[in-house]
């Protein structure tokens, strides 16, 4: 697993362990973190919606530019794939990431456009262990994805389901 | 927009208009509807891992193997993407689909392997006219995914915005 040269964090605040040896009591609820940045082109949009949700909106500019946004805008899978690319790179474990149960609350609040350069801020919401498994624990994290502007292009309530450090040999 | 040659519904309940001429009005709430089937490669589930999800457990088979589910499993997000391209194809108007403020309640509950054939259900929960805007209506479903064995693959409560048939002309 490679991490995209181009996005780092955004700020000061960060893990206190790097992303190969974090593990689920380095969550803690109440943290903030941002990282970025990731752009996206035209010919990308384009080749997802091709693949996964080809409505003209997103694989025909002659006919976008006459719809409501007045162009292209990707696929709402597209910026979550996005999404999750920022939270793969930095923000989830890369040692102790076990499964995903699901995701609430996903919205999608503002287009994302060819050019667009996003960035990720994830705040953890809860971290509490497994009730029936010793071994892990339950993250909770919103996720939010904006744009160049700063605009809110999604948001979602992440579940991530984390290996504990060194239970095996407590 | 075209729409996948191998993929049609499934069953011999449909909706009573066709695609390219199916408005918010079509839509009633209780209605199912099936249709399948799309196929995803070993090579394909790594692609989109690659630039999307680059976590070993759906990028690296020898990894992969060594782990809980004995071999690559495509991203949740790769799944997503399916479970969105049959539902451009066959259930979301071509016409008349305007915009879709979000998702709730999505679920991953089998892993998505190389070679599953994945067909899907839409159920419509609630279809009702806009309070603020009389050219159209939210329409919220029930889409899941499935696999080969008939295992839930992934689940999501899905909102969409469709305009009113006739509208202007009223």
């Amino acid at each position: 697993m490679t991490t995209s040269p181009k996005t780092q964090s955004l700020n000061d605040n960060d893990f206190p362990s790097p992303i190969n040896d974090r593990y689920f009591e380095d969550y803690t609820a109440g943290e903030v973190y941002e990282y970025g940045y990731r752009a996206v082109t035209q010919e990308e949009i384009v080749a997802f919606a091709h693949q996964f949700d080809p409505q003209s909106i997103h694989t025909d500019p002659v006919a976008a530019a006459q719809g409501p946004f007045g162009g292209i805008i990707a696929s709402g899978w597209h910026s979550a794939g996005i999404l999750m690319r920022l939270f793969a790179d930095h923000y989830l474990s890369h040692v102790a990431s076990l499964a995903s149960p699901g995701i609430d609350e996903l919205r999608w609040t503002t287009p994302l456009r060819p050019a667009d350069e996003l960035w990720l801020r994830t705040t953890i919401i809860e971290a509490r262990p497994s009730r029936t498994k010793p071994d892990r624990g339950l993250v909770t994290t919103r996720a939010e994805l904006f744009n160049t502007e700063n605009d809110k292009v999604m948001g979602i309530l992440a579940m991530n389901i984390l290996r504990r450090r060194n239970f095996d040999s407590r």
